[in-house]
């Protein structure tokens, strides 16, 4: 048995067509989604806990009474972590470790520069006080996720770190808790939902208020983010997840297939795209796919991803397949290729890039450091992978000494009267010298 | 005649509801204004440049019949920094030489490091491809936001600048097209409203489709960039401007009063405070307030500002002070202090801090070199001025070697399926060595 999947070539006439076909993707909050999570959110507002505990309860089948029954403390992360089957504590202890030690070259350090006259120019850069981290349930509830969002903001250091994550019918997830464990979260409540993302932003009696939410959720949690943004911050609202693999065609088919397949995994949206400039290697990867797709647990899944989202593409050469890769601006770029580095500088727009036939893309997933909180959706134009940057933030720092503020002061004056803000004008005259 | 402005102190019982009052600040977005915005995204998306068209001579007061029309060239902005008179075009084009050498020290550079078994990991620094920056029309605008949100990408390496600017009434600001000139736009819509962020955010046949979009706007702009948000990035959605002046007590009163109404005369909602631990210096800067006001040609406005938003605290002592302004993380921090510099380290929230008494706010608004694009309404908290980091991108780079692989194969595999990702799994297990 044979899977469908969609094959082209940036040859054939209805090529951009065919591209645009591909990637269109838009999430659909509608006005009942946003009419819902718009009532929580007030209701969070108006009500605190109460609402809070009424929501929980009536969305995660959960009959509690009181705040205190929907807060883990740390015992039991540390638990979690230490009941862990011990190449499982181990592996996820090194994954910390990796992820730790890359994130903290990404630390941003306050600057200053000092001019002729006195004058002190600069930029002091502080962590924010306390971010909130949305872990989802259910199946999408990955312990790796839990690190790749909290250490950057441990990196940072971000003071307290709030996470929160829905137990359905009151099922903790053992690897959750012992990665929160791992990456030094500071308290965790065990609800979600809207209701979740709207107590971290306006705060309760029990919740405390962050400055920023980050991590992933479903409909109803990425329209109450959007909802809150600017009360706090929030992350990019990521799409489904995507990878394109760009394969000289000297990579083990069977490989590429598999680096294919563990995208498709994740859900039936998720998008798997191979380019490559050999046509036969596109058959053999083809070849490998059916040969391999029934050996896979998550056949269904991946079936249908690749149906219905996933395309082998042929390219003309190397600059077309590049061309195409920036005009997808993938999450995932996998250059399965000889000799990747000559490919980097024409590479514009990527989340992560993944080079060479040894790095598949799932080692970047766990644990090879960089973060796998990726721009999706062609988003990579214009965001960046999760970091410590995003736990930071910048205040600018001037100081004028007496001769700087005059001269400095001749230049705004002549400004603010253009602009007919005249208190401008004269606050800067006040400090220019006779 | 005296003016009303609210006073508290740190110490009395109802201090915290009286800052509660005083900084409650929410941008209303009601549904009508939501309907009417996204009725004008859907027909910029279904009808281009024709609805552009359309909207522009229904909302401006034009009569164009094409977009060649409301599209200005470089001569025409050139022509405009020429035509200014002397002092003016040299304040420019000292302010816009200023500000691009503070933000040439906020380029970050791609980096990388190799580990013993010789994987690579690091992160790609690109610009972004293509901007757009709104300006307001009328009596906002201002060419100092111009430079503020330009010269920024144009630092980053932004290739193309795409302002868009409505003229109301077909009038043209000359000193806003001179400022585009000296900041180095690539191109000038006039167009303006919900219809150009759409225009620019999905682009039609003239206005090219852009990657992030910044700049101020109004009710309708604002709301129209939150629903673009994910489509294209965008700056942070800004609320009135602010400003607190810390002061010891032995400043000019005149200096800090028209400080205040620095701020003050932007708008009615514009908000400045005074922190002084020096009750008798609050009533000297009152009896400037009351002596200067009559002589300011924005009077009406500081004098709505001031009544309705602005306050004069006493603080208990330094360090309460220090807590108040944390408290407010005010967009503008004046600290009209002795020996600023002992002060900074304590103070975690504020968009940027202008120190010492000859450091007017003005000076920076204009041409001290740091963005006057501030985060507003305490969001310093989390978010930071407009800078080259806002145009710049990141991707994060991995090239594991054979060796590299194989080891973080084995981790990988245990942690994906610890998640039930097989697929995952077994991508990485290719790559581990028997």
């Amino acid at each position: 048995m044979t899977i469908e999947i969609r094959r082209f070539s940036s040859q054939q006439a209805d090529f951009a067509q065919q591209m645009e076909g591909l990637l269109s993707w838009e999430s659909v909050s509608d006005a009942a989604v946003q009419k819902t999570v718009a009532d929580i959110i007030y209701d969070i507002r108006t009500r605190g806990d109460e609402a809070l505990i009424e929501f929980t309860n009536k969305f995660d089948r959960m009959e509690v009474s009181s705040m205190a029954e929907l807060e883990l403390n740390q015992q039991q992360l540390q638990e979690a972590l230490d009941g862990l089957p011990a190449d499982r504590r181990e592996a996820l202890l090194v994954a910390a470790e990796r992820v730790r030690a890359y994130h903290e070259k990404q630390k941003q350090d306050s600057w200053s520069y000092t001019e002729a006259d006195g004058t002190m120019l600069g930029q002091k850069v502080t962590p924010m006080d306390r971010v909130g981290l949305y872990v989802p349930g259910g199946k999408a509830a990955y312990p790796s996720s839990v690190l790749m969002n909290a250490i950057p903001a441990h990196v940072a250091g971000v003071q307290e770190i709030i996470m929160v994550v829905p137990t359905p019918g009151g099922e903790l997830n053992q690897l959750v808790l012992a990665a929160a464990a791992a990456a030094g979260v500071s308290r965790v409540f065990t609800v979600g939902g809207a209701q979740a993302v709207a107590a971290l932003a306006y705060g309760t009696d029990t919740v405390p208020q962050v400055d920023k939410i980050v991590g992933p959720g479903n409909i109803y949690v990425a329209t109450a983010k959007r909802a809150v943004f600017g009360q706090v911050g929030i992350d990019m609202i990521a799409g489904p997840s995507e990878i394109l693999v760009v394969c000289d065609g000297k990579t083990d088919p069977d490989w590429i297939a598999m680096d294919l397949f563990s995208q498709a995994e994740h859900d039936e949206d998720a998008q798997s795209i191979l380019v490559s400039t050999d046509a036969d290697y596109l058959d053999a990867v083809k070849a490998s796919i059916d040969k391999l797709l029934p050996t896979m647990e998550r056949q269904d899944i991946i079936r249908t991803s690749l149906t219905e989202r996933g395309a082998l593409i042929l390219a003309k050469d190397k600059d077309d397949a590049i061309a195409i890769a920036n005009r997808i601006a993938p999450e995932h770029l996998e250059l399965s290729v000889e000799d990747p580095e000559s490919w980097l500088p024409t590479i514009r727009h990527a989340g992560a890039i993944f080079m060479g036939r040894y790095t598949a893309e799932a080692l970047g997933d766990y644990c090879a450091g960089p973060n796998h909180v990726l721009p999706t959706s062609g988003t990579a134009r214009f965001s960046s992978p999760l970091g410590v940057y995003d736990f930071q933030k910048r205040s600018s720092l001037i100081m004028c000494s007496a001769d700087g503020a005059s001269e400095l002061g001749k230049t705004a004056s002549v400004l603010a009267r253009g602009e007919f803000l005249t208190a401008h004008a004269r606050s800067a005259e006040y400090r220019i010298k006779d």
